[in-house]
């Protein structure tokens, strides 16, 4: 399990008083960026081999504040062939609490031939070593302070 | 069934050179607010009554570019006591192909109190007026062009 | 001079229940990216030729809100070899009201080779065919209603 | 002077390579919102006094990548009655190389009644304490390495 603090910005939080349920999404895809780098090597902008997203499943648990200390915890909690699924939580670092859970389906994709492909033997092999996992759901595991706030 | 032509902006274009998967988010949303504003005549900033999401499904059928001519199509297709479910289309309105398919379930929600609370005659009329309905997949309907593209 | 009408999203008004300072900027970028593709013909995402911004000056002069329907006035105030500077207005196409002005000074890039280039004849041409102008500042001209709001 | 290391996003890039000059904007954000809760003790959302941005003028000098290690630093350089000054450096925090420049006038503004208002004598002075200072353009100094990727 990768644990990735979140900066939150100002401008994530929209007219309601609250992060907005899209830049949510932006806290996931943080996450996945950090999973794939610490995990995979797959660092800076992808140029030949990455992943598109072609699912995703959100349920949105609670309101997320400016003033909150949140993570992100991230696991791969299934791999197949061509395609790879995230299970994911945006929680509070400081009480635990669960703010929104999201699995999503990501396909490996070769941007230069613009066509999907088999999932390599070296991400497949740290995959596995990492751990495909999925959450117990009581886990509150803390994460470090994020800085710039 | 509302159409909303999306306003596509150069920063929504991600490194891989397509709309980024949570920009999509941004389209969808557009597409519900626009349906708020035109069925339940709920525009602006949401002072006391609107929604807040509990939980979408979409999935990213095809990558979305700049150039392209695209719109949201958005009905409610489940209407429960506090909460509805938005199903949203975006498409190329020249090909009609569809780019990304979302299920959305929203709850009534009262920002003065924070709490949910039942979706109120004057609007539960207004959505059935307005019809609950799925979408045909074979359904292509164009949009008009959007501007400042 | 170039006219483009701004689609505001939700996710564009902050805590405060306006559009965010930076999101400003956004529209400010729509009215740069219609010009370049009316008047210089530049769609989709630039492979080769482009522009990147040097230098902005920004004056936010009134609040914008959700409700409001908004414009970017766009022109070229000035032509040099390897630079060109917008001058632009963000305004409220029913009242006139200017919201914010900006100017800012893009240079002519090569994406291929990296460096900085001579703005092409091609360009110039169409540059000073459309016309090389300052505001009036009295000026406030309308503009068609935006879509999807 | 206050140092904010940055968690950039992967939807930060655009399709130019490099980080968007529109989100450039974020950054600054993100290193005023950090000033103004460590020296003024303003945090969350702001319910009556805050600020809001009367002027921006921002100096792109060097294009911002993914891989990199980016801080923001940020001083308030002129304190007036009703606004400062803010002077704010973009730069890699590995090589000291300073990619972006702004300088940002704020404006005190109370959100209950709507109208700026003079700066508090409490905030004056922790400003004062803090120091009202500019740049040594050779300064280049580091920052904590930023989590998350």
């Amino acid at each position: 399990m990768i644990i990735t603090p979140i900066q939150i910005r100002f401008a994530d939080i929209d007219a309601l008083g609250h992060v907005n349920n899209v830049n949510l999404q932006h806290f996931f895809d943080q996450g996945k960026v950090d999973y794939m780098q610490r995990v995979l090597g797959l660092s800076g902008v992808w140029r030949k081999e990455g992943f598109v997203q072609a699912r995703t499943e959100t349920d949105y648990l609670a309101q997320v504040f400016m003033e909150e200390n949140i993570c992100v915890r991230t696991t791969v909690s299934r791999l197949g062939n061509k395609s790879l699924t995230f299970s994911q939580q945006i929680y509070d670092a400081d009480t635990g609490q669960i703010k929104a859970a999201s699995v999503a389906v990501n396909v490996a994709f070769d941007f230069e031939t613009q066509r999907s492909v088999a999932i390599s033997d070296k991400w497949r092999q740290a995959i596995e070593e990492h751990g495909i996992e999925n959450f117990q759901v009581a886990d509150a595991t803390g994460c470090a302070p994020r800085p710039g706030h």
